[in-house]
């Protein structure tokens, strides 16, 4: 079954003085719920886990992502079987998906009623939500330095991102989240109407492929960098991330805290590092110590 | 208390050949947990509702606007106070809030262990969604098309939002959400890194003005218009929604559905009308049924 990712309505196109009944591309939006059977053979049990608002396509890889990146699993060998459910109703669309744990696995669930940064002691802070990654991270002590990229290849890094957003270009609605080497070349796209899909997306489709921890490649976020997405890279062990838009405050803090090198505004042959800069090349750069602002 | 909504941190600037040590402004992300405490005098309670990623700041507008978008109260009436709780943790944050409502006052809570948009008979479909919006809105028989927009007047508003943007012009990093009336003079405008913190927060201070349902006003989104965003202007009465970016799907829907206006892309002296614009004043445009795209 090839899955829908936008969708031609009828709009009414106005333009200065001017307008047009035409038709216009829209990104598709649908709740996925995630499931999760786990448990020994005479002792199996169904938890529903998530409902999120996607973009269809890619939704074993989002449900195996988001697994993984909310600490609900550690690896790919855990998993026995991810499928959609069949359900009925008028629409029939595929929005339940079931993930199936060998018997042998055991899903850390006490995140799951609230997202887990709001376990730790405190509770609510961002000293609190960075120590609780600390706590479920599997790769949390890479530091690897041997990973750097050259700042001529960050500049190219967002034309390569926008030429492979086959449903941005259409509907100018997708979130997108890319995987490069660190000489530039791309691996993996993956598009959503939310970030946070996008990137467990992206996540899950590396984790099929045993690429984790993606501690030699560069994240490329299409937009702002807030402390979930950094999060989830962590998860995942990437090092290197690098946004078009601005980060927030707890995305610096939990870059500086995991040694992550996070850049933002990328975008017209500029950007900014934030965090970890030992990772980008400036060889034929100049330096300064100016404070002008640009 | 002053709040702060951005920090200024130190950051490499590269552009071209040339990188320049400078600081940066960035726009504050900390958690915030929504408390509920109801019941009659002798047998309150309190229970965690959410914990959302946001920008502090109109923190009790935020927590109203959720509890009356998310359907769990239904009007000011229902609320005695909303405080800020003193926790002991290092950072000393305020970021845990108590709504308390009053003891004759039953909250809505079947709803909150998942968004509402999963309660109706199918659970997870586009279909099922708006029809649970439909159970638990108070102002979805509102039609008010005595309320328009000329053209001429929504060109004029990126700019004044842009204008009244004081976070986004520092940090670049924030969402914003606008009310305006239908002249385009703009009431309220509020930000966050949260797309529907924003419109949260603006919901909450319009209920605190006692200007609900809002069918005479303009809702001014400063990015894409997705199912929640339009799910709680719904919610608010609102009858036009105008947003920078693009619509997904499920958005265009759901205000079809409600007979909502939705116009996107609304910037450089064009936008398009995705649903009910008859509430959109084209007279001083050249009306083509011509298919060209531009």
């Amino acid at each position: 079954m090839t899955v829908e990712s936008s969708l031609r309505l009828p709009i009414i196109k106005v333009k200065a003085a001017l307008s047009v009944g035409t038709s216009d591309a829209l990104a598709i939006e649908e709740p996925l719920e995630i499931r999760l059977e786990h448990g020994p053979a005479n002792q199996r049990q169904i938890q529903n886990i998530s409902v999120t608002m996607r973009t269809p396509g890619n939704d074993a890889e989002l449900a195996l992502g988001f697994l993984f990146t909310e600490g609900i699993i550690s690896s790919l060998t855990a998993v026995e079987s991810i499928n959609h459910c069949l359900i009925t109703c008028a629409e029939n669309k595929e929005n339940i998906i079931q993930v199936c744990l060998t018997a042998s696995s055991t899903p850390n669930l006490r995140n799951t009623e609230r997202n887990f940064y709001t376990t730790s002691s405190c509770g609510v802070c961002g000293k609190g939500s960075i120590n609780a990654i600390r706590t479920v991270s599997a790769f949390n002590h890479i530091n690897n330095d041997d990973n750097s990229i050259d700042a001529n290849t960050l500049y190219s890094l967002p034309d390569a991102l926008r030429l492979n957003q086959a449903v941005f270009a259409d509907t100018g609605g997708l979130h997108a989240a890319a995987l490069f080497t660190n000489l530039g070349q791309l691996l993996l796209v993956r598009e959503d109407v939310g970030r946070h899909n996008a990137l467990d997306k992206l996540i899950g489709a590396a984790i099929n492929q045993n690429w984790l921890p993606l501690k030699a490649h560069v994240l490329m976020l299409s937009g702002r960098a807030s402390f979930e997405l950094v999060q989830k890279a962590v998860m995942a062990g990437i090092k290197i991330i690098a946004a078009v838009g601005a980060p927030s405050t707890l995305a610096v803090q939990l870059a500086e805290e995991f040694n992550v090198t996070l850049i933002g505004f990328l975008r017209d042959e500029r950007f900014n590092i934030y965090t970890a800069p030992q990772r980008v090349l400036l060889t034929r750069i100049i330096l300064t110590t100016d404070e002008r602002r640009n």
